[in-house]
């Protein structure tokens, strides 16, 4: 069996971890129970591109229960657990292509393995295996039955490849469930959003100003929660009726940027999100300002505004945009940015991650 | 018997909800067993100055349940209810003394006939009852055994005349009870504020930024209720530790004033409050911006600031600065104020009324 | 000119609260400006069956200026507000058919006056006119153009019409646009289902279970509001996304009727609630307990449940099944029913009122 | 120097996160510079028995700039951070003795160790240094000036002993600072265990049913942020003043342990808490449910109780009362138990720790 993983030593862990998160997840199990007696994916071969984590591994396991053979690769390069992606080389014979921090090559050879395997079904979260068999990867084209594809942003890429004809499979738009945008989009990334600023920060969140860019489901669960945890928040946002319902969900509404200079953390959800990182941004805010964004990796759009600003690595560990080594004399203003997806041990995926 | 009330043939109605509010009384209930069982006042003449509403009818009928001969005047000239004053009289033989909307004569005439009782406790809301015995009423000096405060202002007053070795009886400060500051004022008084804000002006208070002055326990309340009511809270606080407590709390602080130009709502609950109603507040404040009170009836340095303002009559019904009668030009800034406790109906009590 | 209403001399008070209000509908004010230029309505007579209220009023005045004829009827005998009837009829010369409290009789023969009226457009909320005029008064087919129609539940017997092809005239699904269910279903019906349970009872929310039945956007407004006024929410909903809903915004969720033992408040907004109005339920619930109903007036189907119960009259001011008048013994358990929207002086206006 | 830490080689990552930890803390950044300038402690040694942490390091830095001669062991030995230990050593030049996870036996050697500094100044952190100091080593007393303590427990064994005379040194009860009790227990402890709830987990709390044993600062904190994460919280409390305040702050109560059966976490802040960790309460949880300790490490008390229930090592890592292996029969139900302040990476303190 080939696979691409940091380290199967990691995998005991792993395993603790993906029953661990098995026990939380009682529809699953009931499905996987009805996949074992009905088999519905026998001689099916299915190709994952998501989030290496524990609910993944135990999705993967329950289509494997019901027959499939399941080969999976990261949709993020930073949202990997390596644990888990050990444990299901391991103990589930699940071939895994997914290194946490993998760069950008290893990234399209991983989603290029999963190609190899020729799936039937994909299971797409961006939809980079789908516009990939589409260009570069047509020998692919001829075995695959269909998909589903998990994010916003990858419905609106696969819906204008479908208004131009140029959709050559069916997929299936899970975020339209009613299940995913309105309670994982909401409830999952506003939690883990606001997780991830802990993790990186240690900050006590009451007492923050909090300015959420934009007041789409995401963006609604992280203005509740960081409001859960004693933050002021604001919402600048851009279309008028998610503005006015901010407003009357009692956040404070930022229409022209001034919240700029006193917010201290500021997040966003979206590649289109009302507060562009743009220079302007981050000049205006204050010493000690922190922009993050969950919504997706270090983005064709984002690295050059960050390199503009002298910050050279977004990545979580790398804080600022000076080396803050003792000694070494500190910028007047410190304004820095986190990916809250690679936030060491986060707890839970965003949804355009 | 002699009394002075608006209209004795409102009892019935006053003493149905007197009994109404007697069902959300239990302890009070308690209590009134127990005093009917032991008469612990037989031959103690009480003499009350408190708002005329039914929790203070209950109160009364319990004193008298337990041997209490009981007179009752109001300690706030707006907030009496004239059917409950009309049932006390009419059904439980108790002289009340009290007409909602009463002049500043009336009022103090209404204390005097209290005074004329000669009570042996006082329950006073305010110290007016007291200071005028001591002023001007020492003919009823000797009988009094001593009496009650319930308020933070009366308190205020009371320790400075002990202070002086003027106090001539002793006073108990109902306000030090748990009971009282943590419950009556942050709760009763939040929820009969934002009560009173609406009764007032039929506001839908999602959406609207409500500027609370300052962060004791009465502004404590005032923000959660509006903050519960989908407003976005603005405090402002020159204490630091309470002014640190509502930003932990989630509420933006505002030390400079800066909130006065987009505020909707500006409530205060004392009458030392952050927001002082000067004449330059009032001329920051955006068209249509509305100020209550909830802390005091109209009061000595509140009455010359509005009449300053050409806000001539501050009580419920003429609520802002020029007749808004159709055909009359209307200023070019409207800046209403209420005296939250006179709102009609208000549901309950605030502390310092 | 005709019209029915209380007593005209009640305009002054109308009129100062329609202009009072008209203050807090920016968006309509330039309406009603666009209007006056262009006089879209000149030659047509519109016929509107809403509640009688300051908000209506000011839409009515908004349509006069546009050049339309218009007559008016209350869509709810509780909810109209006299003064409001008197100065539509006193200062603007708008025929009005609504007399608070007014008998059912009454009430149709005050839609057949505006039906007399022989409407172009129909403005209906309940969709009384127009079934009236499909059944009773063909008469009044032929000139009408088509309307509008405010509620789920008028929308639900309009399109029931549409689909046996029985609907001759097109109605606008007003129900069906964002601002209306997602902001005065929830924001509007939330805070005036609390203002109506504050205002019937004088209660202190804070401490209170409130037992909300559903999950539809009037509830999940009742159910934040209750839990924005401190009161500690249960919410009972049959639905299971709308359960998982209510789950994740941190509502305990009652599947099995459990807390009819142990609620304070039973709040209901449809008429097919979770909480069905049965002897059973009202025979669990405690002494003192209260079930309020913002949807809907005296239903046919509620009536006879509540005089099963002897509660012969569930208006405001019967609130409880046995005479509180003193000396009357007290049956051993009161269990309470308001009708939220007759709730006096209630501030807002609930969706399916 | 003599010291005993985990590995000096993690000192970078340490001085990293010290120095990311002190641009949050701007009062002591200027009391560092008042110290710098005064040097009020040269001459003197100071012995802190705390937890060690990025924000004790600031703390014992600006003590060393004030010119003590410092010299650090763990109150707890499960909250140090063994990269800090490091940096206080190879930066700074702090003794520390601290190791996380050490036993008993090391934990009461480094207290020692401490003690054989023989500081003129005791920082507490659970009156450790200070019985032993009277009980043990009575060598070091002498040269006692005095000290400070932090927390609620300690301040409770040091006022018993003064009570007997037998504190033969004044110590400063810290916790009774407003800024301690209303703030650090409240905020900083509800963040905190709600952060290691997530962290051990990986729970999504919304929709979670949490109980929260008693309702004193920190269980108020606790409280407060379960419910802003969409928690559903039960408060459990003996005390009737607390539990009013419980009720009134929205919160279910539960005299009675009757959601013992429905929770899914149980939290408390205490030894003496309301839900007492007997067989009992975990022999009614439901499958899976999870009880949680914020307020001590593996106390005297807690450890028979989860022996007797088959859990052998309620630290983090070990969640449950059976192996979790694959293909070993689990128990019919699960009950877990975390020890919060052990959760990897958790992000705050807790008070009692």
């Amino acid at each position: 069996m080939e696979f691409d993983i940091k380290n199967v030593d990691l995998a005991p862990g792993g395993r603790h971890r993906i029953e661990w998160a098995s026990q939380e997840m009682p529809v699953l199990k009931g499905v996987l129970q009805q996949f074992q007696a009905e088999r519905p994916f026998a001689g099916l071969r299915v190709g994952g591109c998501m989030h290496v984590t524990t609910e993944t591994a135990n999705l993967m396991v329950a289509l494997q229960s019901g027959g499939a053979d399941v080969v999976l690769c990261a949709s993020n390069p930073l949202s990997t657990q390596d644990d888990v992606a050990a444990s299901l080389v391991a103990h589930y014979e699940i071939p895994v292509y997914a290194i946490k921090g993998e760069d950008n090559q290893t990234y399209f050879n991983h989603i290029n393995a999963i190609i190899d395997h020729k799936p039937h079904i994909i299971m797409d979260d961006g939809s980079d295996v789908t516009s990939t068999i589409h260009k570069d990867r047509r020998d692919a084209m001829s075995t695959v039955i269909g998909g589903t594809e998990e994010t916003t942003t990858g419905i609106v890429r696969l819906r204008a490849m479908a208004k131009d004809g140029a959709l050559e499979f069916p997929m299936m738009a899970v975020n339209d469930a009613l299940t995913k945008h309105m309670f994982d989009n909401r409830y999952g990334t506003g939690q883990s959003t606001m997780d991830g600023v802990i993790r990186a920060t240690n900050y006590l969140i009451a007492g923050k100003v909090v300015v959420v860019g934009g007041y789409g489901w995401c963006s609604r669960g992280i203005a509740m929660r960081a409001r859960g945890l004693g933050g002021n928040v604001i919402v600048t946002e851009v279309d008028p009726l998610k503005a006015l319902g901010s407003g009357d969900d009692g956040f404070l509404r930022d229409a022209n940027d001034g919240s700029g200079s006193f917010g201290d953390i500021f997040t966003s959800a979206h590649r289109r999100h009302a507060i562009s990182w743009t220079k302007h941004h981050f000049e205006v805010m204050k010493d000690g300002a922190l922009a993050g964004n969950s919504a997706t990796f270090t983005s064709k759009s984002t690295k050059p505004r960050l390199r503009e600003l002298s910050i050279d690595d977004p990545a979580y560990g790398r804080l600022w945009n000076s080396s803050p080594k003792t000694g070494v004399s500190q910028p007047a203003r410190r304004r820095s940015f986190i990916n809250l997806a690679a936030a060491e041990g986060q707890s839970l995926q965003c949804d355009g991650i």
